[in-house]
């Protein structure tokens, strides 16, 4: 049984679409949030959930929404992603997600299905991490898991996010007050593109999420001293920017001894910039990542203690500050199985993985039942311009989603 | 025999006063070459030296010259420093030999010291590495080293060396010819701070320099892969940034392997700076520094060799730029005797060691017999606040350098 039929073309369109409101002066694909490119895109999701039949609008968090009403009231489903991206990044992240849920509901209402529940299309704002450090704005907004200290966040040229928000069309005011009732809402279904190596190299079409990675960011401050590089022995120097050489290494020797662990240094800076000066301060900025909420803690005390006995090896001081720990999110066992059900009546090949990304669903799962559904990224490759996913690949995806919000509204409705 | 008494209220009166003409937006004691504070504080060397009887004006290279004509004709001594500081350095780095050498012309004259020879007294131009990245151009140019090249570096913001000289008041199309007849130049003393701790460690005042240690600097670009740092595996990654860490710990390491070797890694940028992206790209400048020319040699290809490996651990490529080695510059042995009886006559505890700082005195050792007399630095510290040279070791220097000048002039003309 199809019960619907996306088409190739039209996905390939809207995609297309999008990717034509970028910031042209960045690398990539560039549409990141609370930017003008931003805006158009979130007004051209707009358009294209009201050329679906949709009954859209934005709300106050800057989410875009359309409703498709259901035969019987009451209940709804939920569906969609973002489509903001990171500087620099590609076409696919989050975008599939957004333009794959409208061509579903253009595919209902060409086959004639009528759902009882009500179908919510959301593209959700500020996704990815923006520049005052904050990700996953409108499922926080639309969950109340927005707090106000965020919107005192700044970025590097000293701006509140709250006072940012009016660009991106938002009233501080009201963002940390629109909370969406959601105890109506049966399920979410996000669709995503893997953003990894995984489906691909074991040949699958369609992976189902069980787990959303959780993450440990830190800022780590080296102070030394600045000293003449030529007249300073190498045994009496206090180099902040070896130390923190040393943590790099440590960051990355953590997380390579684990199975899953994933660990990064994002950036490093050594202050002063002279060669011939020895280096006074280091700053640097790290996450890890991971399925298991005990690896994740482990990781953070042996990196703590790598980076203190670093900067002791050196007579440098330093100081770890780790952000709060996003705990590691499961997602619904019941709904899994509804996915994995759709899915092998299509006849598609599928593993079951986990997200080493963190995604709206994240958000939504602690008070929806949510599921995802990844396809594969070529050669693993995600936030970089070389991002790539097969349009057939979106297609089948956007038919397992299709299928999979058929079934939970006619038979399998998660408690 | 006290053949001259400098008095150290007008070397700390000289002192202050160029302290006072620093850049006040900037930490420490800020006078760096081609800016206006530097052209105000060569101008009041030029009234100091004025001042003192010497007939004095500032050449095609922006060194300021003052002369005190000798008794028989034909023959010069030179003495002198520099005046230009780092970013945020010290107030006594170079500033002391420019200073005390005007103070040993007046305390000469005081004393109805005169010499047979002429004596040459200068603040050098821009001594230390500007951001055009060059370094000693006003002893390049007056020895006739400065290269067509040279003009052309840039600085960060494209503008050529060239097209800056100007703001200094140098014609930069006279700067290459600007040449001195050097051969009837007997000796050049350099009196200066040691920037390091070895004088105060071992009780000494004066420091007699044997010889300039040679440096070799590189430029080090790392190629990566940008990814997403949540789901691309440890060992699929590329990292640049780990492969820069690496090869940061071998500078270290390196350097500390030996006895007199430094190396330092001076700055460390990666691309893109976000938290959850692979790096890309690393670039790092760093040195290395020594009395001994083949381990310099050594220490090169060692971390050249490191870095390759830590690159081709990582799937990284690795480009490391070495700029023309410095060799270490031998002091004259002669001249080296002639200061060593001056200071023992003083009765100054001395002792022999290197200079881990380039110094005018490198350079000028190629054309002229050259000497360097150093006083002691407090913590060895340097290029930075905090340096700070006694006034009673600078006017030990002082009056050493007056003793070794004439004694130069009276019994030990170096061949």
């Amino acid at each position: 049984m199809r019960v619907s039929a996306p088409l190739a073309e039209r996905i390939e369109f809207d995609l297309d679409t999008l990717a034509g409101i970028v910031d042209t002066d960045r690398s990539g694909w560039t549409r990141t949030a609370l930017s003008q490119v931003d805006n158009d895109g979130r007004y051209e999701v707009l358009r294209m959930m009201r050329g679906a039949g949709l009954v859209a609008d934005i709300d106050g968090a800057g989410n875009v929404i359309g409703r498709l009403p259901g035969r019987r009231s009451g209940r709804s489903l939920m569906i969609g992603s973002h489509v903001d991206t990171v500087d620099g990044g590609g076409r696919f992240d989050g975008n599939i997600g957004v333009v794959g849920a409208i061509e579903m509901v253009r595919s209902f209402r060409e086959a004639d299905v009528q759902l009882d529940h009500e179908l919510v299309v959301v593209a959700f704002f500020s996704e990815e991490p923006n520049r005052f450090g904050l990700s996953c704005i409108g499922s926080r907004a639309m969950t109340g898991r927005l707090r106000p200290a965020d919107l005192d966040r700044t970025d590097g040229h000293g701006l509140r996010f709250g006072d940012a928000l009016p660009t991106a069309g938002i009233d501080p005011s009201r963002i940390l007050s629109c909370a969406m009732d959601l105890s109506t809402v049966d399920a979410f279904v996000e669709l995503h593109i893997e953003q990894g190596p995984y489906l691909e190299s074991h040949g699958s079409q369609i992976g189902l999420v069980e787990t959303i990675t959780g993450i440990s960011r830190f800022r780590a401050l080296f102070g030394g001293r600045r000293d003449h590089a030529g007249t300073t022995g190498m045994d009496v120097r206090r180099d902040a920017g070896c130390a923190a050489a040393g943590t790099v290494l440590a960051v990355e020797r953590i997380a390579s001894q684990s199975l899953h662990g994933k660990g990064t240094t994002g950036s490093l800076t050594f202050t002063p910039e002279a060669v011939n000066v020895v280096t006074e301060r280091a700053e640097m900025v790290g996450e890890f990542r991971g399925p298991e909420s005990g690896w994740l803690r482990h990781a953070c005390e042996t990196l703590t203690e790598a980076a203190h006995l670093e900067g002791s090896a050196r007579n440098v001081t330093v100081d770890v500050e780790w952000l709060p720990q996003q705990e590691p999110v499961p997602m619904n066992e019941r709904l899994l199985d509804v996915c994995a059900a759709a899915v092998d009546e299509l006849g598609f090949r599928r593993s079951t993985l986990f997200s080493g990304a963190e995604h709206d669903a994240a958000i939504m799962a602690q008070v929806v039942p949510t599921a995802m559904l990844f396809v594969p990224s070529v050669a693993g490759r995600s936030h970089c311009p070389e991002e790539l996913t097969e349009l057939n690949d979106i297609t089948a995806g956007t038919t397992a989603l299709a299928h999979t919000i058929f079934r939970i509204d006619r038979f399998d409705r998660p408690a």
